[in-house]
Order: structure tokens, then C-alpha cells, then sequence
């Protein structure tokens, strides 16, 4: 299998793509990748690899997109992008998959141009991994989709479904829609429509209801549909939250011990690892006919590594084809629905 | 001045708001209340107290609206209710303020109901305080309003940096806009009008552009608007990702340690006290002409004796009066703006 890296994508540039893509080919003897970018950065990082042609090639691409860049406009100035280079290897079949720790509105916006969607549907969405007190709930859309159509939220059940049981081998996925309030009827229109096509579709059997904001990080089910709005800002939330707790306990407990202070910094850190790492891998693009990773803009090698890992995974499972028989058995939705 | 407490709300019964009425007595000789609910269960719960009738005084109200009751159908069912009659009490001038940790929807309603909003106000919407690495940020709408327009959040921001400023102490609080990204253009059609109307009008001046969930407990600004869906899922998701992280921080670090472990669970319980206290004191529905303080369903005697002080306290700083004159200098809206 061969998948795409965007080596120019992310904070720090080349060197943590580079770095976890050398780490991915040493951990995966089945993968190969396209390391796409600028070709006169990448070679002397590529140097001292022991890995040939055969398993790691650049394919250079001119332009790179700010993290901060308007997507659509900064396709139309830079057509020779290492994102759109990406994505025109997996619409050409040179590619199995996509991943990058670049801007992510044009991660989607090249995935959305690229038009290469599963059957039947109709808007991608982004889906992430959040820690909870059980293990780790999949929730999506964070960010692809901000004004979605119910239609929308229900494929994002399917595949969000298809996802948990595939990658996260739970058997019989749960999925609660994001709401203000638990009880039917809460909320505005497009939950109130999302709600009754899961209700009265073939979803229900596996569709909790309506769950609120605290039953996010409880693990009250294993999918959470939401838009892309909301999503985005619950990701971010967390993020912000577990940042504030570490900032703080550090501070109140770690620093008022004196002999044992040393055995709870310790602790404290593996503690803060296991929960950066059960929402790491980065988070893929569903209904994509291809695999799609967006990473963090903050990734580091272990990180690019980690994703590079997950893709794979996805591909080798044949993860798609879960997601595709999980829309095929949803209802035809009304244009407007 | 008179507060009417809903003697009936919360998910303990009365008992917590009949201590707290009393706690809150004791400490603001300034304060009168009624105390409104099932005149059977009250009086018994007052028999002990010192305080006479020029101090607190039953006003029966035969039915209680359960906490998961719609809360429009409750209100026609049960017109004699014991919010609707807390806020009867404020319509005809017998109080100044009610509060109440009944059904918060329910308690929007009754508000709404009341029509008794201040001069100008479209929408009220209710405030709530996120503890932030640098003190609190005030945090609005979070629920009374869940599809509100461009105006409704303009107004929210008008009313945060009044609030922020009166009750919070903040001489210059500055606003800003929950999106999915910080540059201009980001997001959906509410937010791009919002953003346009907070950047041309008086509140230009407050006005940090566009924040992003993580910005949330990094204190990025004093006073952050979003619409009421987000708002509530934000407000709920803080509570359930600080309570993993306790569950977390007392298995895993204090768990291990054994000598100082008594030490560091005595730190983390003060700090995680102040997290709560932070928060506590329930959240102001603003923009009514007098005072709405809406309290969590689990609310003890602490909590209510707090919301109580909090409604007086903004009846003393005259609170009402900022949020006029801040609303009074937004520009006239257009009807679908």
C-alpha cells in the first residue's frame, strides 16, 4: 500500500513529517510513501535513510498553504500546492490515502475538490477520538461540514459506526446525538430532524438519543453526531480544559509535596501520555474513497508516525468498505432533508 | 429588597433551598425573601428559624414542574406553579429578583413569558463563569436561546461586558466570538454576520475577533458570546471533562503515593474546591428587567445561599442599570438582522 504524506504540513515544517515517515516505513513493512513537497528541503532530510525508491519517494510540489491561509483562495493562487499534490495521487490510484498536519480547511477543501467520495455520500465529515472515564468515544463532525443537513448527521452515524467497529473493535457501537438537553424535542430544528431520522431509520436500534455536553468525556456512547461547529469546539474545549487541569495540578498538588513529589510528577506525566494518546493518530476524513488523516498542526515525529500508522490500519482493514455497506443501508434522503 | 426563591426546584426538593434561604438571610440583613412552593412541605422546614415573617414569608404555590417536563406544556398544564409564581411575584413588583434550580427551561419560559425585559433587549440569554487559567470568564448564552440571531449575540456581548464589569470587577472586559477558527470568514452565516456587526458598532473597541474552543479555560478574553446549542454543550462538556480528570488525577497520582498522600489529596480536594466555587453562584438569565438567577439541579445549601447573594449583590450594584446604558448604545437592528 502506498500512501501520500504532506511533508511541508504542520507547525514545524519538514523535519517532524520526514522524521515520523522514516519511523512509519521501519514499523510497517507493507507501506510505501509519497513524501510530498519541496523537493530541495526534503532530499538532504532524506539523506542518511537506509529506505530506497522503492519504499519513499518525493514527488515535489512548488507551494505550500499557510496554516492560517483561506483554503479555497489559497488553492486558486497556489494550484501546485503539496495538499492538492496529495490529493491528485489518490484521485490517479498512485495513493491509497492522504495524510497531513497541514491547514485542515484545505485538507477538506482538496478532499471535497477531489470529488472522490464513497457511494452515496453527500458531505465528508471529520471524525476524532475523545478520552472518556470507559475509553474513547468517536465523535464527528469537528470541523468539515459547519452547517450541516440531517441527512448529513445521520451518514455521520453510519460511518462514525462503521469506524468504532472496525478501528476500535467495539462490536455493537452506540450512538447518541449531541443536544442541549436529554429529552426528545430539545434543542433546534436540525436536531429535532436528525433525531427522528435516526429514530425512524435503520440506525435506530443503535441510536441512545439525545446526550449532552457532560456525557462527552462519561463515555455515555460510542459515537457522537454532531456539526461541525459544535464539534470543532468541543475538540478544542477538551484540549483547552485538560491543559488548565495539568497547569493546575502541577501547581496545587505536585508542588506541595516535597518526598514523594518526584514519584507524582512521574505519575502525573504517564497519566497526561495515556490520554494525549488515546486521541492521537490524527483524525480522518470519513467518506472519502481513499483514507484521509488530518493531523494536529502541532504533530511531532511520534505523532506523523501515529497517523501514518492509523491510515494504514484503516486501509488494510478495508475500513471502507464497512462505511459503504453501513450508507448503503440507510434510506434515499429527500434533496432538502 | 425581596427575592423570590423557588422553594420547590432543584433535584433534592426543598430542603436545600430552604437552608440556603436561611444561610443567605443570615449573611445580608439586607435581604428579604419569599419563599415560594407547597406551603405543607415549607412551613414544617421553617419552624426552627429565628427569622420572622418581615424576613421571609411562604407564598403557596400548589404545583412543582419536574426537572425533564417540557417546559411549555408544563406551564399550561400547571399554571400554578412554583416558578411562574416567582416570577409573578417579579412582574407585580413583590420581588426584585427570583431564583430557582428548577427546570432551567422552564424558568427561560416563565422569564419570556413575563415580557418584563429591559428596554431594547430581543432575547435574554443566560451568562454563566468558566474558570480560565487567568480567573473566570463570563460566558453567554447557554441555553435560553438556541438559534438566535446576529443582534441576539451583539446584545449578549453589550450585557457580558456589563456584567463582567459590575459583578466581576473588570474595567475593560474584552469580547469575543466562539468560531471554529480565529481568522475572519471562518465558521457559518451567524457567526460571519456577528462578526461584522461586533467589528462596525460600538463595541469595536472590545472586540477581539474570533476565539476558539481551547481559548476557553486559556482566558483569552473576559467575555466570550456564542449561541445557546454551543453555549450549553460547552458549559456541560467543562463539567464532565474536570470530572474525568478528578477521577483520573485520584487513581492514577494520588492513588500511588503513600506517605504524602493524605498531603496531596487534601491539596487537589482545595483545588478542585475553587474550580467549583468559581463557577458556583448559579447563572444570571440577563436582560430582565430585575434580577434571574438560574441554579444547577444539584445545587446544596451552599450553592442556593450563593445565587442568593450573587441576585442581591446585583440588585445592590444596581447591575441593571450598566446593561441599559451598554444596550442603549448599540445601533437600532434591522428586524432581520
Amino acid at each position: 500500500m502506498r500512501l501520500a504524506l504532506d511533508a511541508m504540513g504542520g507547525d514545524h515544517g519538514p523535519q517532524p513529517n520526514v522524521a515520523g515517515a522514516l519511523a512509519a516505513l521501519a514499523a510497517a513493512p507493507d507501506l510505501n510513501l509519497l513524501l510530498v513537497g519541496d523537493q530541495a528541503q526534503l532530499e538532504p532530510l532524506l539523506a542518511g535513510s537506509s529506505f530506497g525508491p522503492d519504499r519513499i519517494k518525493i514527488v515535489h510540489a512548488a507551494d505550500v498553504i499557510g496554516m492560517t491561509e483561506k483554503p479555497v483562495e489559497a488553492f486558486r493562487k497556489k494550484p501546485d500546492n503539496s495538499i492538492a499534490t496529495c490529493w491528485k495521487a489518490l484521485v490517479i490510484g498512485k495513493a491509497d490515502g492522504v495524510v497531513s498536519a497541514g491547514n485542515t480547511g484545505a485538507v477538506v477543501a482538496g478532499g471535497l475538490f477531489s470529488r472522490k467520495f464513497l457511494k452515496g455520500v453527500r458531505r465528508p465529515g471529520i471524525a476524532a477520538l475523545m478520552p472518556t472515564a470507559k475509553g474513547r468515544t468517536v465523535i464527528l463532525d469537528v470541523g468539515a461540514n459547519v452547517f450541516p443537513k440531517a441527512s448529513h448527521l445521520v451518514q455521520y452515524g453510519a460511518m462514525g459506526i462503521a469506524y468504532a467497529r472496525t478501528i476500535l473493535g467495539i462490536a455493537a457501537p452506540t450512538v447518541g446525538l449531541m443536544n442541549v438537553g436529554e429529552e426528545e424535542g430539545k434543542g433546534h430544528e436540525l436536531v429535532n430532524k436528525t433525531y427522528e431520522l435516526f429514530r425512524n431509520g435503520p440506525l435506530a436500534p443503535s441510536f441512545i438519543g439525545n446526550v449532552e455536553g457532560r456525557d462527552i468525556h462519561r463515555g455515555a456512547c460510542d459515537v457522537i453526531v454532531t456539526d461541525g461547529f459544535v464539534g470543532n469546539v468541543i475538540l478544542k474545549q477538551a484540549e483547552g480544559a485538560f491543559e488548565l487541569m495539568v497547569e493546575l495540578v502541577r501547581k496545587n498538588v505536585i508542588g506541595v509535596l516535597s518526598a514523594e513529589r518526584e514519584l507524582a510528577a512521574t505519575a502525573f506525566q504517564t497519566m497526561i501520555g495515556k490520554l494525549h494518546h488515546s486521541s492521537a493518530g490524527g483524525a480522518p476524513l470519513l467518506g472519502i474513497d481513499g483514507v484521509c488523516i488530518i493531523c494536529h498542526g502541532s504533530s511531532d515525529e511520534r505523532s506523523i508516525a501515529n497517523a501514518l500508522g492509523v491510515a494504514a490500519h484503516s486501509v488494510r482493514t478495508n475500513l471502507n468498505a464497512e462505511i459503504g455497506a453501513a450508507l448503503d443501508a440507510l434510506p434515499a434522503f429527500a434533496a432538502d432533508e
